[in-house]
């Protein structure tokens, strides 16, 4: 299965309203496909300039480690060196801090979410909340 | 007066819109703020890899030098050494093909609209409906 | 409110007397309008040749995060992998020291300052003297 | 003999000053060393983005073949595969187009200036006005 510019935009949409009813910080969304390229994006007013490239170096790390950045960012802090090495190494493509979730429908990844404005906590919980509205990642739901 | 992430949406959907009832090949449509930094974008199902890369570069030529890429695809033809030493020299920021629109509001430029994926032509009309159903550009629409 | 060539002129012409004032080692000046882009630089003779470059840096990093580099150097202390990894996802646009400080005319973000050659406290205290010569950031002066 | 600041600022002053004498479009001016690394900037108010880049390109293709860009521009056209070749391997530090002019005091090249904006001849005309200024170039003055 693919990611379709609909479900994007339901991710996207539902992210940022779940960001105004906790009150963030200005935020960026990006939706990603499998391969990593960019299907919808949307910057709040007020979001500072980097939000773009940060919230895409998030989903793009989760996709290209297969993991998302809530685990990378564990991970660099163990091991320093290798992690930054594979940030030169990708030309930036990585963002050690949560906020960056793959897109699973059923076991197959799909795509990555990338958040960036808030903490990364209050980012990736935006994240998830566009996740579900759209059926995705729906096994790993509280 | 900036834009808004609103009018970004609304030029997105109302440009893609156009693009379905012309019966379009898919799209990708990007808009940027005055200094060149996204605030929406969107590409459609089945749209090529390459389409958000040329929709920027589109979007931020027309930035870059002030005029829309009508208008700079006409002087590249006749310049083309000069021109493209600027697309090396700006990194790619540029595309020679129409579909590159300033967002003017009066007669201040406040962005730009970049769309990739079918004609040139068809590009930038697409474009011009999402400008319009925004109320920008209006001094221009025929 | 966008920043005019003549503001940042009598900014960076100010911060250099400052610095004279101060004895301070040879520096870069650089003024970025609110997208990021140079409106006006000056490198004293004898400044070392990546003064440029760390100047735009630490104005860019400022603008692209939304805090001037004090801020986000003391923020990078304490989350070292996840501030490499934006280095670099942002292309080196920015630097972990104070002297990128943000233009602000009453509460909008209008553009960046950059200094670099001397120590970080003392590029930023010129930097503030020539924002506050030309009228901006006087809420935040003592 | 290096180039100063001093010498950097009043090329760039008098350059914009010929520009408005001459009703040119808003400009951008850059005094490089003869290393190539930036001594002075100047954007006027309503110059677009890309203004800085190619200025700098054509100060810095001037440095980099040791012609000033009037004369590259001219050999690009006879030679388009291998000027367009150069133009990549040189990261984009060079444009085809006058007002890119090396700056020389008696017969050394100390440094160049490149401008950006209006027509390359204009462009260039401007160069010239703030080189002879500076006390610069004068055996080429007509």
């Amino acid at each position: 299965m693919s990611l379709t510019l609909s479900s994007a935009q339901t991710i996207v949409a539902t992210a940022l309203a779940e960001a105004r009813s906790r009150k963030a910080k200005p935020l960026a969304v990006i939706v990603l496909d499998a391969g990593g390229h960019p299907v919808a994006f949307a910057r709040e007013d007020g979001a500072s300039l980097f939000r773009h490239d940060i919230a895409r170096a998030k989903a793009m790390g989760a996709l290209g480690m297969g993991d998302d950045t809530r685990v990378l960012a564990e991970r660099a802090k163990g091991n320093p060196a290798f992690f930054q090495s594979v940030s030169v190494a990708v030309g930036g493509n990585i963002a050690f801090s949560p906020g960056g979730v793959l897109i699973r429908h059923q076991r197959e990844v799909i795509g990555a979410v990338g958040i960036s404005g808030d903490t990364g906590d209050c980012d990736e919980l935006c994240a998830l909340a566009g996740l579900h509205a759209a059926g995705f990642n729906l096994e790993n739901a509280k």
